[in-house]
This record gives C-alpha cells, sequence and structure tokens, in this order.
C-alpha cells in the first residue's frame, strides 16, 4: 500500500527537472523496510483508526527518513559509498543533486502532511506537521546528525565545542535525537490523526522513544557484528569512522541486552491494549532480532 | 519586527548542539534584506490584514531563503566563499554543518508555519503550508536550482539529461522556478493567511510571478555589471562559472527593459488597489533600481 502511494506520490522521471526526480526515485525505490510508514499506520491501527486515511502522512515521514540518508551519506558527513547494496546517491547523480534531491523530498513531505488534512481533518493534519517538524529539528534528527559528527571527534569540529561529557552519555542522546525522535513522530503521527485520547497518546509516545532507541543499538550490533553482504552496506563503517555507538560505548553483549530492555518497556507501554495494538508489539519484537 | 522574531525563534548558541545552531544564526543573522518576510506582511496589509498575526510565516519563508542560499553555496553547487560580505557558512563552519544548517532552518520554517494557524486559523495556514512546500519543491526552488546546475552544462550533469532546448527559454524557466516560486508562495502566503477573495489572490499571484522575475533578473545585471564590494560577494561570479543568465542571454541592456517591463506587469495586477498596497507597489519600484 505505502510501495503503490510512493509510486503515485513521487513525480516521474520524464517531468522537468528529470534528474532531480531521478536522484529521488532511485533513493526512495531502493528496497527500504518501510518501518516508519507502518509505525504510522500501525499506530493508527492501534488506536481504532483507518490505516488508509493516514497514507499520505505515511508517505511523508519516508521521504524525511530517505532525505535524512541522502545527506547523512555525503562525503562531507558520513562518506558511505554503499546504502542497500547500491551506490549511494551522490555516487549515483553526483553531490549536487544529492543534497538537492534530500531537499526536495523534505519539501515534498510536509506538502504531504498538508494534504493529510483531507482524510484525518484539519486540527490533527496541523498538530503533526508541528510534531514532525521538530522531530526532525535542531533538537531531533538534524541535531543527533550534529552530535554523532561531534563525537566522531573531528579536528574541523573540536574548535566549536567539546562534546559529549562521557562516551555513554554522549551516545544515548545521539540516538535519542538522531533516530528515536522521527521515530517516535511517526507513531505519535499516527495516533494523532486517528484522535487518540491524551493517555493513549501518552503511551504510544513512550513507545515510540524507546522502540527508536531499541532499534538504533540494534543498528549499531548489526554494524559492528554484521555482515556487508546481508547489510547492503560496509559492516564496521561506524568503528572505522570513531563513531560514537553502543557497540562501542558498551561492547555487543550489553548492547543487545539495553536493546531488549527498550523493547520491553515500549511493549509495557502499551500493555493490555489487546488485538488493536498486536502490529506494534509484534514489530517491536521482530526489530529486535533482526539481522539486517 | 521580523529581526526581533527571528531572534527570539531561532534556538541559542549556548542550546545543545551549539556549533548548529551558531550556523543557522551566522548565516540568518548576516544582514539579509529580508525581503521575502516583508512580502508576506505587506501582502497582508494589501488585503486588509493585520501584518502583526502573519509575523511567523514571514519569518519562516526567510527561514527557507536563508537555507537555500547555504546549499547553493556549498562546494558541489556554485561554490561560493562569500556572501553579504563575508566567508559563506560552508567556508566558516565546514560543509557537513553547513548542509546540516540549511536542514535544520527547513525544518523549523514549517514548524514555524504550522504555529501561525494561532493567529490565522488552521485552515489558511495548512494552505500555506502546501502552498509553500510546493514553492519549494522539484518544479519551484529546488528544481530551478537543478535546472541552473544543468544549464551550466557541467560533464558531470551532461550524462543525466540535455536542457534547456535554447538559453533564452531557459533562463526563463530557471529563473520562475529558482527564485519567482517562492516570492510568488510569499505574497500569496500574506494573502490567504489574511483571508483574501479568490480574485484578490489570483491578483497577488500575478503580482508575484512578475516581481519574482524582475527581481532575478536585476540580480543577474548586479552580478554582471556591478561592484563586488556592494554586492558583498564576488561579482561576474556568474560569467565565470557559464551559469545561464539574463545577462548572458539578452545582454545588460535587455534584460534591465525586460525587468522593467515585469516590474510594471507587476504593479499593474494590482492597480487601483489604493493605499493598503502602496508597501506592494513601492517595493517594486525600489527593488528594479537598487544597487545591491
Amino acid at each position: 500500500m505505502v510501495e503503490e502511494a510512493l509510486e503515485r506520490t513521487l513525480p516521474t522521471e520524464t517531468a522537468l527537472p528529470g534528474p532531480l526526480h531521478r536522484a529521488m526515485r532511485y533513493s526512495l525505490f531502493a528496497g527500504g523496510k518501510r518501518l516508519r510508514p507502518i509505525l504510522v499506520m500501525a499506530s493508527t491501527e492501534a488506536v481504532g483508526g483507518d490505516p488508509h486515511a493516514v497514507l499520505s502522512t505515511a508517505c511523508a515521514v519516508e521521504l524525511i527518513h530517505t532525505y535524512s540518508l541522502i545527506h547523512d551519506d555525503l562525503p562531507s558527513m558520513d562518506d558511505s559509498a554503499t546504502r542497500r547494496g547500491r551506490p549511494t546517491c551522490h555516487v549515483a547523480f553526483g553531490e549536487a543533486l544529492a543534497v538537492l534531491a534530500g531537499d526536495a523530498l523534505h519539501a515534498l513531505a510536509f506538502e504531504l502532511l498538508a494534504r493529510n488534512a483531507q482524510t484525518a481533518g484539519e486540527t490533527r493534519a496541523l498538530q503533526v506537521v508541528e510534531d514532525v517538524a521538530a522531530g526532525i529539528g535542531t533538537q531531533g534528527m538534524v541535531g543527533g546528525q550534529v552530535l554523532d559528527l561531534l563525537g566522531e571527534g573531528r579536528e574541523s569540529l573540536a574548535r566549536l565545542g567539546r562534546w559529549p561529557p562521557s562516551p555513554r552519555e554522549g551516545v544515548y542522546m545521539i540516538h535519542r535525537w538522531k533516530t528515536a525522535a522521527l521515530i517516535r513522530a511517526c507513531v505519535r503521527a499516527g495516533a494523532i490523526l486517528a484522535g487518540a485520547q491524551p493517555l493513549q497518546l501518552r503511551a504510544l509516545t513512550v513507545y515510540g522513544e524507546h522502540l527508536g532507541l531499541a532499534f538504533q543499538i540494534i543498528d549499531d550490533v548489526l554494524d559492528e557484528a554484521g555482515e556487508s553482504a546481508a547489510l547492503g552496506k560496509d559492516a564496521r563503517a561506524d568503528a572505522a569512522r570513531f563513531k560514537l555507538t553502543f557497540a562501542a560505548a558498551f561492547g555487543i553483549d550489553e548492547s543487545r541486552s539495553i536493546a531488549g530492555i527498550e523493547t520491553e518497556q515500549a511493549i509495557a507501554a502499551i500493555d493490555g491494549w489487546g488485538p488493536p495494538a498486536a502490529s506494534l508489539v509484534d514489530l517491536a519484537r521482530v526489530l529486535l532480532v533482526r539481522e539486517s
């Protein structure tokens, strides 16, 4: 459902400017897990809403996620040449188009979020615009990427300020901002659009926060211990860049154990919600034991 | 009024992540003309609205404009070292932070657009979110930047498609998308938020389109004929990069004459609106004869 909606939403490669649309589509249709759209829809379901009615928001968060991957992969950032088994966007299309493809996906996402008013109503759609924008801002996704770079201890950034106080404290903050903030915003968006009660929204916020952290911890573990072929990107890339990861700060075993605890806390937040929340519970369990 | 509101809106340099906030503020408070916020407010005034009530949208469009300048200046794009008499963002803070400062300003802009619902109502605020997002997307600002790069005839992009059909046709399209689309969206935003009638909105859309084109044509002329000191950036930078500009396609004299005609068409669109629209009329005249 999400794939089809994304296909309908993205401008065609024949429309001007073709190279831009090609770069956007190249990165968007590269076989992503679509975790964030699924979270939006599962969260809607959990509070008794209709997942079809939140489809444009589900697409929007995937556009945002894709934009962030394109920019993170740039030579000046993580300098990644491979993603999902293929050359990264800037390798395939050049840096200029990669920056702009990210920017265009970012803008298109907000167009879609606004359009969700048609099915979810204006009040809720606006609340989601504000919530998502905050989740990907300076104390969310983008801020987390900055902390991530600062955590590498790059010389070029060192003069701008010393951070973090300690690796263990630092890595929690990086992951909460860089990954969990958007995942939490996805879960909240689904709930808000379906008219969740305040207590439900609070519980799902807790779920999203813990799930997002668990998800990124497992990502760190897979990067450290996984196989490049299964990951579709270079394994041990984090270690090569001296990135501040859970694997580096806590070791693999303790990281897995922390991820397990975070997963249980996510599930506990929606304990007793029964069948409507089954997808969210299953998702949390599956993500913990994934291998890529 | 806009300066103060921007100051209140931007996160402080002491808040984490400090380097990101510093980079955002560095580029935002670099002495810009604030043309786009002024257009939002003047347009509101033109249809009888209260400019104070659209202040957060006025700030939002300046954040968007600033983000686009930061990204356009990057080495992979226009590779500009100076802007407004100072080192560009990536020169001062490094490329990674420049990309992310742009991304953060982009996200913060949509947070502000959503917040404008408090004074302008939800229906109108949402319409502006959608309108602005479209204006800065693949057939607006970002698409225009892509056409701009394609127009340079870069080897690295040549394999992706040949464009434009002719320089004169090409440069109109670049400027309409790259510059006029956002300027038009600013004028429309002010009108929409103040509850403009459909005929008023249509007239202001025409005004914005012509004004935006005139503005960029004069920019081209100043780049070709102006002094670096007055411009605060390197004069003749466009020619050095073989950019498709009005100066290159039509020559300076014909470009000035086209800009004059576009300005008159902008003013004609709001002919007879009287004192409320005086700011818009004056702005169009002043921008035509500016020297930087």
